[in-house]
């Protein structure tokens, strides 16, 4: 279980070991698939996102749409990142403030960030996350019980 | 692309399928990781969670701690379940309201759905989903271009 009394856990009945900061920078930087979670009047959305992660923060594309709309309305935002494995799996949660990318010199960097190279269709924008807190957990799947019977 | 003009897509350069809602179920009801979106006094907040689909909706098990308290302060959610493959992947966005199953006869149906059975080591209460917006997108993965050059 974690340190903490207070039973979050993904599967809050298995054991549950927290990840440090630098490990989750790891995990983070070897990911390239995550979920974008905003909040708009009191609606969270969730939208998957391609990333790209570079400690200290996290890069996406976006086009003109929804998630681009409520970004630009509320950039507080919360970034998760998964793997479930056989034996284990992890979760991080970034919760951060996320901003459009406009400034030329930084576009040219975004430019140059192994983001998937689709051939794009539609007009685009960088979106950059300023992680304020990153929480990371792994959680072991070995504990089973039977269902029926004793 | 999409059928409409908003450029909501995960990778939004490339193609994307709509998937109809009972292709949606078909891939919720064989999913059991989807991640959960809650809002906070305008903070989205994303928790990772062992899921058991049957149409028309969705349910979990957790304990005391931050997700159920934010469930109970406001039970709009959003729900997210997908898969990354080799050619293609796929994306269902379910929004929703979230209630504490509270009724005995609800909870001993709850008790028989195969959720992870992991030994418990703390109190939980069941949650249950109850989408008004479902929508599942597939996106193909082959339109590569190069970075440099041309």
């Amino acid at each position: 279980m974690s340190e903490s009394n207070d039973f979050d856990d993904w599967s809050p009945q298995g054991p549950v070991e927290e990840l440090a900061e630098s490990s989750c920078w790891v995990l983070l930087e070897s990911s390239s698939v995550g979920r974008l979670a905003v909040s708009s009047y009191g609606q969270p959305q969730i939208f998957p996102v391609d990333f790209y992660a570079r400690r200290p923060d996290i890069l996406f594309r976006t086009s003109a749409g929804t998630k681009l709309r409520e970004l630009t309305a509320n950039g507080h935002v919360a970034f998760e990142v998964d793997h479930v494995g056989e034996g284990d799996s992890w979760s991080i949660v970034i919760n951060g403030f996320a901003r459009v990318v406009n400034d030329p010199a930084e576009v040219a960097i975004a430019d140059r960030a192994p983001l998937p190279s689709w051939v794009p269709t539609a007009p685009y924008v960088y979106v950059r996350i300023t992680p304020s807190a990153i929480r990371g957990r792994r959680f072991v799947r070995t504990l089973f019980a039977p269902r029926t019977g004793a």
